[in-house]
C-alpha cells in the first residue's frame, strides 16, 4: 500500500525528548529532563473538595456537551484577573478556552499559517510551539535571545528582508533558557512590530512564578491590537486537567472558535467547571506562593551547585522566576556527547537542539530545578559536574 | 491592518447549528434539534464515588502531564472490549486516547489530507466530519445512503474517477440518518475498497445503543489493514469528559500520536482515571441497557407521532438505535421553510443541509428523540405535523 500520508505529518520526526524521558525514567537517575510542575504541590485536597461541589450542584450539567468558547464563568475570571494583576482589559468573549496553551498553539497554526508562511521563533525556543507550527509548515526565522530578551539587530534584519504572519515569544521566564525580557526589550519589539501585519504571540505560563523582582509589561499593553496571550493553568494548578487559553482582538475570535470546533467540539467541560469551582473557594495566589518558595529555594540550589561543582568556563542564564536554567558549555563541545556522559553517572538533562528549528549538535542544554528538592538538587549538580570534566579531558586530553 | 487568515479557514462559515440551537434553547421550543446524549442518564453519583477513588489513589498522578497515547489500562480496557464485544483483535498499541472522536477526525486530516486530497463523505453526512476535514481541504465525493447502506454505483462511479485517501462512514444508526448499513451492503462496500489505496473511516459512537435487532459486522474485521475505528464514551458515559479514541492499523499510529501530541500534547489525564475507574466499579453493560430502555421508547414515541400527526407522504427512516430519526418532505419542499413556520408553533429540529457538502436548500431534516420524553415529544409530533400542514397549504395554496 502506497504511502498516504500528508506532506506536513511525512517529515516530522518523534519528538527526541520523548527518548530522553525515557531514559531518565530510571529511578536511580537524578533527572532535570523533565519539564513538569513538582507533581507534591498540586492541591488533590482542594481539587477533591471542588470536583465533590461540582458533581452535587451541577453534575449533570458539568457532564454534558458545552459551548466551544468554554465555560463563561471561568472566562470571566480569567479576564478580571488580567485587570486585577497587571490592567489588562480582555472582555470575556475574547477569551477562548483550550487544552493547555499547546492547543493554542495549533490552534493559532491552523488559523494562521499557510504552508511557507514566515514565523519568528526565538532561538532557543519552545520546543512544543516548533511541533506544533511546523505541522502548519511555517518557515521559521529564529531570533536570538540574550539575558535581555530579543537580539534587536536580528530582529531588523528578520523583518526587513520576510513578511511573517506570527512572532512567538515566551518573554517571561522563558522555556528553555529562563530569561526574562526587560521592560526596555520589550518596548523596542513592540515599536518595531507595531503597525507591521503581523500577530505577536505572547505564551505566558510561568508569569506567577517570579522568586525576585518585578513583573515587566505584557506585550499585549505595548501591543493590544496585535498581541495573542496564551495562558495556562498547568504551572499554577495542575497539568493533567489540561486546561489553558487564547486571549485574542476580537476580530480574531470568530475564526479561532471554528477551529477549535472543527478541532475537539470544546475541552473538558468537567475539568472547567472544576477549576472555576477550586478557584472560587480557594485562595490561588496563597498557593503560587507556595510554589514559588519551593522553586526559588531549587533554583538557589542549583545556581549553587552550578557554582561549586561546574568549572567557570559552562556559562547559565541566572532565571528570576520559572522552571529552567541554560546552560553554555565551553569550547563548543556537544551536549549529545555530555549527556551519554551524565547519564552513566547517572544525571539527566536535555541537549540543546531540540530547541533550534536547525541545529542536530548544540553546546547548550536545559536544566529542570522544579520537580527535584534541593539536597537532591545538590547531589545532581555534583554527578553533572563529574561528567563535564570527564568530557573536558576527553576534549582536550 | 490586512488579513492574516490562513486559506483553510479563512471560508469556513460558523456552524449552521450554533445558530439553531440558540433558537431552541428558548424552553418553551421544544427541541429536536440537539444531538445530545440525555443527562438524566449521566452515571453522576457513580462517577462522583470514581472520582474520590482517582483524587484518594492516585491523585498526584492524574493531575501531572501523561503520555500522548493515553493511559493504558483505558486502552487496554478498549481493546478487551473489542474482543469480549465484537471479536476484534486490536492491540492497546494501536489505540490513541483522543477529545471524543471530534479530535479523532481532526488528527486523521491532519496526518493523511494534503488541499484537495478527495474523501468519500456519505450523503447525508455527520457534520462535524464535514467541518474537521473541510479544515484540511477536502475535496468531497458525497455517495448516498439509502436504508441499507452505501449507494453501491455512485460508490463504484466514485472509485472508477477518483483516488480518495479517506473514506469516512457511520455504519450503525447513522448520524444524521438513523440508518444501519446491512451486512451484506457493508461486505459490498470492503470488497469494492480491499486493496485500494484507501483507508476506511469507521466512526461508531453509537454502535452499543441498538433497540432491536443483532449486530452487524465491523469494517474493521472485513478490512484489518485498512478500516480505522473511532470511538467514544460520549455517548455511553458522558460527553463533558470529551473522551474518544483512534483504533488504527499499527503503521498507522507513529504519525498519529505525534499528531497527537502537536495539537495538544495528550488528552485530559484526570478525566482518563475518571472513567477507567469508573469503568472498574460499574457494570457498563448494565447502564447501557437503561440508556436503550429509554431512547427506544423515545424513539418508539416519535415514531408513534410521525404516524399520527404527519402525512404520509412525509418520509422517514426506521433506526434500530441511536439517537435520530430522518424526515424527507414531500414535493421538495424546502425543510427550512418548515423550520420557520415550527418554531413559530415552538417545536425545532435541524433542516437538512448542513449534513451536506454542498446543498444550501434541502427537503430533508433530522429529529432527535434522545433528549426529550415520551409525553413531550408527542406533543412536539403534533406541532411539527401542523407546521407541516401549514406549509403544504402555503405550497398548495
Amino acid at each position: 500500500m502506497d504511502n498516504l500520508f500528508s506532506d506536513r505529518i511525512a517529515d516530522v520526526p518523534r519528538s527526541f525528548i520523548r527518548e530522553i524521558l525515557k531514559v531518565a525514567i530510571d529511578p536511580s537517575v537524578i533527572s532535570f529532563a523533565g519539564g513538569l510542575p513538582n507533581r507534591n504541590l498540586f492541591p488533590v485536597a482542594e481539587l477533591r473538595a471542588a470536583a465533590n461541589r461540582v458533581f452535587d450542584t451541577v453534575g449533570q450539567e458539568a457532564l454534558q456537551y458545552a459551548n466551544s468558547e468554554g465555560l463563561l464563568g471561568l472566562r470571566e475570571y480569567i479576564s478580571h484577573r488580567y485587570r486585577e494583576k497587571q490592567g489588562l482589559e480582555i472582555s470575556p468573549d475574547n477569551i477562548l478556552i483550550t487544552n493547555g496553551s499547546q492547543q493554542g498553539l495549533d490552534l493559532l497554526g491552523k488559523t494562521f499559517l499557510n504552508r511557507g508562511d514566515d514565523v519568528i521563533i526565538e532561538e532557543p525556543g519552545y520546543l512544543g510551539a516548533i511541533q506544533a507550527l511546523s505541522l502548519y509548515r511555517a518557515r521559521f526565522h529564529p531570533v536570538p535571545i540574550t539575558d535581555d530578551g530579543m537580539a534587536m539587530d536580528r530582529l531588523r534584519e528578520v523583518l526587513a528582508t520576510r513578511k511573517p504572519k506570527l512572532m512567538y515569544l515566551v518573554p517571561n521566564f522563558q522555556n528553555p533558557a529562563g530569561i526574562t525580557y526587560t521592560d526596555q526589550n520589550r518596548e523596542a519589539v513592540a515599536e518595531l512590530v507595531q503597525g507591521r501585519n503581523i500577530l505577536l504571540v505572547e505564551d505566558d505560563p510561568y508569569r506567577e512564578l517570579r522568586f525576585t523582582g518585578t513583573h515587566q509589561t505584557s506585550f499585549r499593553k505595548l501591543l493590544p491590537d496585535q498581541a495573542i496571550l496564551l495562558g495556562s493553568f498547568s504551572k499554577i494548578i495542575a497539568p493533567g486537567l489540561r486546561l489553558g487559553w487564547v486571549a485574542a482582538p476580537a476580530r480574531i475570535m470568530p475564526k479561532l472558535i471554528v477551529a477549535k470546533q472543527a478541532s475537539d467540539l470544546h475541552s473538558n467541560h468537567f475539568a472547567q467547571r472544576l477549576i472555576w469551582q477550586y478557584l472560587a473557594d480557594n485562595d490561588i495566589d496563597s498557593h503560587i506562593r507556595t510554589i514559588v518558595q519551593v522553586y526559588s529555594r531549587q533554583q538557589q540550589s542549583m545556581v549553587r551547585g552550578i557554582k561549586t561543582y561546574l568549572p567557570a568556563t559552562v556559562g547559565h542564564t541566572h532565571p528570576a522566576g520559572g522552571m529552567f536554567i541554560w546552560l553554555t558549555l565551553p569550547q563548543g563541545i556537544s551536549s549529545k556527547r555530555l549527556f551519554d556522559l551524565a547519564i552513566q553517572d547517572k544525571v539527566a538533562f536535555v541537549p540543546g537542539s531540540p530547541f533550534y528549528v536547525d541545529r542536530l549538535e548544540t553546546d547548550t542544554l536545559r536544566l529542570n530545578f522544579s520537580c527535584v528538592d534541593e539536597e537532591t538538587i545538590g547531589i545532581g549538580m555534583q554527578r553533572l559536574g563529574r561528567a563535564v570534566e570527564k568530557l573536558l579531558e576527553q576534549v582536550n586530553g
